[in-house]
């Protein structure tokens, strides 16, 4: 009876199951697993509550593709070039125009007030439910320029696994993202699994007002919070009121979330993606406009973060179910 | 074989045990029971999934008392005379000298200029750690002036009953307070079972700093979000980024709140407890500077809403697990 009875007993047991089949077998993997195991082990001195296993997750080049620019802008210039074609007459300035001609190097020419002019177009002055709607429009329509890919496919397969395993073994998962809150969460929960109350961004101050008898909320054109930088510990306290024991970023914007994080008393954990995949995907680190990582590079491996070398560690790149 | 199987699930059926103990057999408690019946019958039209079970509550007048004032001002008004009592030259207006006199007839006097002035001297200018350290250790100290309970003791034992079944029934159950989030968040999980995360209120602008190389949140002097009227909505979409189906309040300050929440879809509950027990706790409504209710008083009956009378409906008012 014993060996069957043993035998049986392997069938069923989850901890023979690799949960990351798409990390590769590296130091990376290794560690991830080590850290999960330790805080998860009621013996160990590092044991930690399943209420205080809170995760939180950068999400532009760490939970999905940023290249060639955040898709949040592409979404803001196909929005502009959409209204344009409906109505030439809003196209006010070089921005805008630049925008409907989805012309970005003319775009970018036009600064941070340029932006932030594409932006307001696109996002502002329109109630919650209609911008919602019109990106999920969006995302249903829109394929990347060198992919061909939906925009909300272009998901990492091994952090899947890994928001996935972490909730397997108690933790909440939070997104805390630079980009737009009300944005995120149109994709969040299909793509990653994480629900609207457990994504944090940046957002624009809204309003609520009853309009012909129906409640709702309005999105105005003033900047509320700005969830970057110094901003995501901010916002991560703002939000959820405890400090995380593991976060995962991918540029210098989510420093101050991993110096916070691993600052904290008993295990912790940060980990910093490094696009080092030309190939399968985009290659860029301490130059460009997107997702610079000159500080995590310098400071991160003596700080004990985890560099994960997408070449090296990840055996695939982006989701298997892509559809 | 029959009897004796249908006696044994009698048994152990949760559906014969009372959920809500300490209401009385009203009318209130039934529409309570049924709505959350309805809401979780898969078989009924007005089903809702767990994801979607959101209950927001206010918190002073609803889940705790507010008389004679908020609870919050007397913590601004005990530290100040605790700062004072250790450094006389702090007291450098009418307001921080009444407050230190804990003279609340002048303090009011100073009005809306005078009480922020407090709430500056006792809330703004340290670090999160320090303030929630400050908040726990006067709520072990401070009585309440005509009960002389714990302030955190002077919880309604009959909305903690509802919290739980609430919870017991797949719902999560969310503050949503005019109060301050950083206040709230330090007892409000061992008070009602509800962690920091689900505690929505006001807040001040805070910012991160490494201070001699501890990173931490620093609460500022600026107001940052104001969670009242109008406020509630906005807060909830912005921390949970779905609509209630169940609002609680006590006052016209939760009237959008319940307005927002009952204007969905579907089957919604709204609910308003109307303080009507001097006896047992306090009696107030349409006047007053606390928890005034005449809208929600007029309109909540015709919109369908719960108007909770204390002195009918709940059989105890105060936790009865009061230390």
């Amino acid at each position: 009876m014993k060996p069957l009875f043993f035998a049986l007993a392997l069938v069923g047991a989850p901890v023979f199951a690799d949960p990351l089949p798409s990390w590769n077998d590296t130091d990376a993997k290794s560690r991830i697993i080590s850290f999960v195991e330790t805080v998860t082990n009621p013996e160990s001195a590092d044991y930690v509550t399943p209420a205080a296993r809170v995760a939180t997750f950068d999400n532009d080049g760490t939970l999905w593709a940023e290249q060639p620019v955040y898709f949040q802008l592409i979404y803001a210039v196909d929005q502009v070039a959409k209204m344009g074609a409906a109505d030439p007459s809003i196209l006010i300035s070089d921005a805008l125009k630049a925008a409907a001609a989805k012309d970005y190097k003319a775009l970018l020419e036009t600064g941070e007030a340029g932006l932030i002019e594409v932006l307001r177009a696109s996002h502002a002055d329109m109630s919650l439910d209609q911008f919602q709607a019109e990106v999920a429009a969006w995302l249903d329509d829109a394929r990347h320029p060198t992919t061909g890919m939906r925009y909300d496919d272009m998901i990492y397969q091994p952090m899947l696994e890994l928001l996935r395993y972490l909730r397997d073994e108690g933790f909440a998962t939070y997104i805390v993202s630079g980009g737009g809150i009300d944005f995120i969460r149109v994709f969040a929960e299909e793509a990653y699994g994480i629900p609207p109350e457990q994504v944090i961004g940046s957002s624009i101050v809204s309003s609520y007002e009853v309009v012909d008898g129906v409640p709702q909320i309005i999105k105005g054109a003033d900047l509320f919070f700005v969830d970057d930088k110094a901003g995501k510990p901010v916002g991560i306290m703002h939000h959820i009121g405890r400090r995380p024991i593991l976060a995962g970023g991918n540029s210098d914007g989510d420093f101050e979330m991993l110096e916070f994080t691993t600052a904290g008393e008993g295990a912790r954990l940060g980990l910093l993606v490094h696009h080092t995949d030309a190939e399968r995907e985009f290659a860029y680190d301490r130059e460009g406009h997107i997702g610079v990582l000159n500080r995590g590079q310098d400071e991160g491996p003596e700080r004990g973060w985890i560099i994960v070398d997408m070449a090296q560690d990840w055996r695939t790149v982006f989701a298997s179910n892509a559809r």
